[in-house]
């Protein structure tokens, strides 16, 4: 039975991270948000639906069969060893787990630099604060997500190839993401990425030509990065 | 063996909502950085171990054996079976995480109502933006996520009582805390919040006296809420 997904349509967003998983893994999905008017019919259906038990805050959510499971990183924990992306111990699902919440917790502040106020107000109308956010972002925050993920390869005791153990997982694929995002943002404040991140910019082109992946991003089902997504790009931003 | 509980001392912080899961159930645990001199040295030298597979981004933490466990909800998923605190059916988990996630996420908006712009500076440097951003949060975010949660309790097949299911879970603790501090930090934007707000309000005051909670409430081990806090007062920003 193929896995319904469920998202916004018109942008990654957040959604990207779990298509990279189903997509490496060539399992068989349906990206609900996608389907048409039906498919947002139906995304709407669960979010406002009265009678469910334990309705989802917002997408992405993934529902099989009568389980609905929200929230990107518990999304990938419950994929991961169906899939076959995280290392076997039990106890490793966990550490892959955390690393997926930090990317998590940087994902949501990327989101902040151009929306450091409200996520219902224009861009436009709150871009001084959206500079002073930006500004910190790039001279503290990403440098210390970005330092840590590098050490995090670099520590790895299977060596620097994936995050941890000898196999590919979800979080490399999420990393991968968040490498090709924060350089679409920020061409500019990233332009070194190469020299400081060694790991991690080797991390980001091995993933990009795994077949699967390359196949995945030269489709018509790669969204673009755009201005709706959570990495964009804003020139007067990007330090 | 006691459980190991690394977070910084002298606040609540992401760390009470791991504590009020270990009173709850009485589970032996040490609150390693808060053991002096010596739990702040053992907690920095995980932080910054450099032959760690896998190091922690940040506190909160739980150490068990070799294995680190980063992030809130992580510990809590990981944790809860073993407390006893988490709905049996193995699909019901990555249920109860979901909620625990859209907690998290609230908890980072509730933070940065106080610190929109930067971590790293003062509050009283980022102060215009503060406003503007808590005027958002009181208005629009914190009824949408407390709305959520009123109906996530009314939903539940088996009554209101909790988040799901017949009996308590993790989630219903960290409820338990977000309404405290919500309260505790914007007395005046919440004083309606039993009239409209009439399970969660229940279900708080159900959890505050609950005896193990109670006890643990009255004993110096819970940090007072204060201005080093997620939930911090600052009439200012009081809706």
């Amino acid at each position: 039975m193929a896995y319904q997904l469920y998202y916004w349509p018109g942008l990654q967003g957040r959604g990207e991270f779990v298509r990279l998983a189903l997509e490496e893994a060539q399992a068989s999905y349906i990206d609900v948000g996608r389907e048409g008017k039906a498919g947002m019919a139906a995304l709407l259906k669960i979010l406002e639906g009265r009678n469910l038990p334990t309705p989802p805050f917002a997408p992405p959510f993934l529902k099989e069969g009568e389980t609905i499971i929200p929230h990107v990183a518990n999304i990938l924990m419950y994929l991961g060893p169906k899939l076959g992306l995280v290392p076997k111990p039990d106890k490793l699902r966990y550490v892959a787990n955390g690393l997926q919440l930090t990317i998590t917790d940087l994902v949501a502040e990327v989101h902040d630099t151009h929306h450091p106020i409200a996520s219902s107000l224009y861009y436009e109308d709150q871009k001084d604060a959206a500079r002073a956010k930006t500004a910190d972002f790039l001279a503290n925050r990403m440098p210390k997500y970005c330092s840590y993920f590098e050490r995090v390869l670099a520590q790895n005791p299977k060596g620097p190839t994936y995050t941890r153990g000898a196999r590919l997982s979800y979080v490399d694929l999420s990393l991968f993401q968040l490498i090709a995002g924060l350089t679409y943002a920020f061409p500019k404040a990233t332009e070194n990425f190469p020299k400081i991140y060694k790991n991690l910019t080797a991390l980001h082109n091995r993933i990009a030509i795994r077949p699967n992946i390359a196949a995945y991003l030269a489709s018509n089902r790669r969204t673009q990065f755009n201005q709706s997504g959570i990495f964009r790009h804003y020139p007067e931003l990007d330090g």
